[in-house]
């Protein structure tokens, strides 16, 4: 095979889609600082044991692996930064109050998580930890609304859902890993008559309440029904609550789906999923996940959502191509000092070196620089 | 071993050291773009067949290796970037005229450059192929140098070799892969007294032009020096006019220093590296490499320079911590609006959280929001 055929799902992102991804990079790093998240770059590859704490088999098999020559020891490639800023936080800051962190970098999958998924995502995220109270869930959830505002994403809709109502139903049952599965995959793909087949080797409290679950997807009304429906699960109630309250807080539209058990595992609280209309896969998901800093030996509220910034780049129209001025190759100072001068003011200023003066491929030359009576000036150019 | 332990020469980096990296990216990049400079990403990760090409062993060792799931094959993570942006302008921009990239993203070593270096550093660098005039190395020295200065690094010097001189000392002598190895120790560490004996084994032309090399450094004295002394060499004087020429337009003081054969082997030109006082490895390395573009089908002249962003971060003095507003946690909707405002602005409002009052750790606040007669105005903070 040719030496420049990369692998599949793996590919280069040329001029024009990598400056908007540079963009939108600092936009939502950006927003973030705005709300007083502080950036931290964790390291592309660790040993699997803290890379992966207490992950399960779907998330190691995704994990590239290596020998460290250093060590012997075996090394990852990172899937998801979230673990390792909570490790961050438990260990590295080991502050007492409020620590807000944000991220930007490639994480690397083994396998494309979609048929037409990259194996390289550009993962953005913000997480907040030390405070167990909504205000930290509703942080988090401005900031990714206003992440994808400031990104010129204009149409997204909101679901939120809440990862302990599932457990709380389940609580007190002892189900097979196999019927586990099942009750899991007839949510996700809300399938009402796989839910009612398998309700079948249920106790029947429990069947009814699953079969509800399994249909409680709507606008602000089912939290409501859901009140009704599972009036006998104090826990469920609780967590109704709390969404509940978000609803109420989060200065936008939200719509509920409370069978949404996709993305991450370690969700353990509120969660929230953004989505574009017309697509299956969340733009971003986000939620609360208490427990994952307890590997790491210090157990901290945690609040966090996270991006693929090559997705959202294809989800948004292409910027106009950046305008420029060309300039002559000469060695005449004045040309050199007018040339620097418009630089540092942010213009980008193309040099034709000497044979290539008909061609430039790479941005769209407006101007150009002239002499004219001895001084050199910006001119329009009227291209064709 | 505790979870949270790093492999050796891999880091973390936290918050001030973070966002002193990204606004370094960020000056680079858009210095690059100023000069016409487009931002290309390559993957982290390839077939190793394409990501080394024609690579000697000591690069194959630096590569970490993987099996590819979907295909069977080896990948392997990139250990610089240069390869690659050849080969995205050979394949897959096929321009006719010059071509301007430039490009800043984490490269991966298997083992450290150095005691002290990091295995994951974060390359950047600029690359401008189809121009085989002197014009665009010239070019690409300046674009090194302006990248620095906008950095804010004053202190540095420039140092100039050339990589054909070398090879044609040693032409038409048929040296053995040991004394191959010798001559450039020699030369690498300016041991005279090593080449004089290396010298006792060649015939006493080439031994007297390899002694006079490995002194070759200092002012620009050192190119009319050389000429003297390598006067039966075409090829050789041939490369001292280049660098004559590119120093008398390089608009700053350079030295020489003909034996410098470090770094990347693909140089096949003019090459310079730059230094900061009192430290022994090249900050900057960069030179005319007109071979690499071949592997890929498309030979391509071809001049670069890159460095690592996490080694000049380590140069520079630490940025003032970041200034900050602080805010009140209330549900008045005019408290939102004017958070709200002053983030649209570019400031920075941390939002105390209920019961966080106290504990403000990652940002200098000194200034907060606060409620006057119904208004919400920002005043300033005297902390001590």
């Amino acid at each position: 095979m040719a030496a420049w055929v990369l692998p599949d799902h793996i590919a280069d992102i040329l001029p024009s889609e990598a400056r908007h991804i540079e963009e939108l990079r600092r936009l939502c790093l950006d927003t973030a600082r705005g709300f007083g998240y502080e950036l931290v770059m964790p390291p592309l590859l660790e040993h699997t044991e803290s890379l992966l704490p207490g992950s399960n088999s779907a998330q190691d098999l995704q994990t590239f692996k290596m020998v460290d020559q250093l060590s012997g020891r075996t090394l990852g490639l990172r899937i998801d930064t979230t673990p390792q800023t909570a490790r961050i936080d438990a260990h590295l800051l080991n502050r007492q109050g409020v620590t807000r962190l944000c991220y930007c970098g490639p994480v690397v999958h083994t396998l494309p998580a979609s048929p037409y998924a990259t194996r390289e995502p550009l993962q953005m995220g913000a997480e907040i930890y030390g405070h167990d109270g909504l205000e930290a869930d509703l942080e988090i959830l401005q900031l990714a609304t206003q992440s994808l505002r400031a990104s010129h994403l204009t149409e997204f809709y909101v679901d939120l859902s809440h990862a302990r109502i599932l457990p709380a139903l389940l609580a007190g049952h002892a189900l097979t890993e196999a019927q586990l599965q099942s009750v899991t995959q007839a949510l996700t793909h809300k399938n009402i008559s796989a839910m009612r087949e398998l309700g079948k080797q249920l106790p029947s409290n429990l069947a009814q309440a699953l079969l509800a679950l399994v249909q409680m997807y709507g606008g602000l009304e089912v939290l409501t029904h859901a009140k009704t429906e599972f009036a006998a699960w104090p826990q469920v109630l609780k967590a109704l609550d709390e969404l509940a309250w978000l609803a109420g807080h989060a200065n936008q539209a939200v719509s509920i789906d409370l069978a949404d058990l996709r993305g991450y595992a370690y969700y353990s609280g509120p969660r929230f999923s953004m989505f574009v209309p017309d697509t299956s896969d969340a733009l971003v998901r986000g939620g609360r996940y208490d427990e994952i800093g307890a590997v790491f030996g210090r157990k901290r509220s945690a609040v966090g959502f996270s991006l693929d910034i090559k997705v959202l780049v294809g989800l948004l129209p292409h910027p106009q191509p950046q305008a420029a001025i060309r300039a002559p190759w000469s060695e005449d100072p004045k040309l050199t000092q007018a040339i620097a001068q418009l630089r540092a003011q942010g213009h980008t200023v193309v040099c034709l070196l000497p044979g290539h003066e008909s061609v430039v491929d790479e941005f769209h030359c407006d101007r150009e620089l002239t002499q004219h009576q001895g001084a050199w000036t910006v001119r329009p150019l009227h291209s064709n």
